[in-house]
């Protein structure tokens, strides 16, 4: 576990998607901070990943102390707590990266493409989070059961948008660290694509009954 | 040349783009009529069709007469041309498929996702069109060149959003004669991902130096 590797604080790291990040970033050797709406809820999930890597450092703690505590903070919560989270981690996140992994899918019909105003939940956050945050948009196309079976890396893509091209090479190690490939889309304003795809692959799932479907990148010199 | 085939009409089908689309038609057999703002451009890109394929069924014609002359009725035409032209084959199309390949690009920042307010060109279309007409949207991701080069099929799985499942199974078969594969991707409000995702990969191709960037759909069941 080398300590030249920033903390990861991932909030909502509890659920299936951040909880199947966090696995895989303290199987890397990142430190982890798993974050949740309540200690316990917390405490519960980092306890599952020391189980399978004692020598992990895996803590858990309330979503605004992991904030505080994280170098690189991860968010992965329902859209509907999408804005209420971002502000009450506000201040803690101010100068930090700060990765959405938000998809902005409205229940009932999950499989349709239904954009905030903003034009993606990437932009709302860094709308709210303030200019002073490296807002980076990630990781929405991967399945959960993917990310939690570590004997299989998941065949699908990252793409990876954000203003500020130094937090997005950050992501894009992480994404690497997850055993995938992260990809530079551009500005925060590109994480519309990533986010309205999860509803194509909801989708796709249904009709061509998948296990998850997923998208690779195709035609990029000396990485094909 | 089989007379069961459909008569695609390719509006603005003497651009890089709907040229291409045209050719690999005209290979396959299907009846193309080359749309264009003006009879003599039409004809002159048809010629060139014909040229290579002596044996296919291409002709040209002004946008409004291609539209009514066709019975799939595909539109290639840059945004800003969109709703104009849109508005000026509204009566040739009642009842048609329509298949938009419109990118709402907004030069000059045309690697950035800047969606129209209606959520895309297609959703934009539908409602322009009215509810008589089958819009389909699809193509918005493969490279015009690809598309020209009949050597090689480009390396890029096709995007077909709509809301009559119908309609986008004739525009999957479509999406076969150009040697590419196409998904059923949901309703035309999913078209919002293809249209965004050319941005994307526009930046992909000046970051990455890649030829045409694509992508592929992974973890479908018999067909990986």
């Amino acid at each position: 576990m080398s300590d030249s590797k920033p903390v990861i604080a991932v909030l909502g790291g509890s659920g299936d998607l951040g909880s199947g990040l966090a696995l895989r970033w303290a199987r890397a050797g990142y430190p982890v901070i798993i974050g949740s709406r309540t200690e316990e809820k917390a405490k519960a999930a980092a306890d599952a990943i020391s189980g399978r890597f004692p020598d992990a450092s895996v803590k858990g703690l309330e979503n605004v102390a992991a904030a505080e505590a994280g170098t690189i903070v991860v968010m992965t919560v329902p859209f509907s707590n999408h804005a209420a989270t971002l502000g009450s981690v506000r201040a803690a996140v101010q100068g930090k990266v700060f990765v959405d992994v938000t998809v902005p899918l409205v229940p009932p019909k999950v499989s349709r493409v239904q954009m905030p105003p903003e034009g993606s939940a990437g932009k709302a956050a860094q709308e709210i989070l303030g200019p002073e945050v490296q807002v980076v948009s990630a990781f929405q196309n991967v399945a959960a059961d993917h990310l939690a079976d570590l004997d299989h890396d998941p065949d699908c893509d990252v793409l990876v948008a954000g203003n500020v091209v130094a937090a997005r090479e950050q992501v894009v190690e992480l994404v690497e660290a997850c055993g995938m490939t992260g990809w530079h889309v551009g500005p925060i304003d590109n994480a519309a694509v990533a986010e309205s795809l999860t509803s194509v692959l909801i989708f796709m799932n249904k009709r061509y009954k998948s296990p998850g479907a997923g998208i690779r990148i195709t035609n990029i010199p000396d990485a094909d």
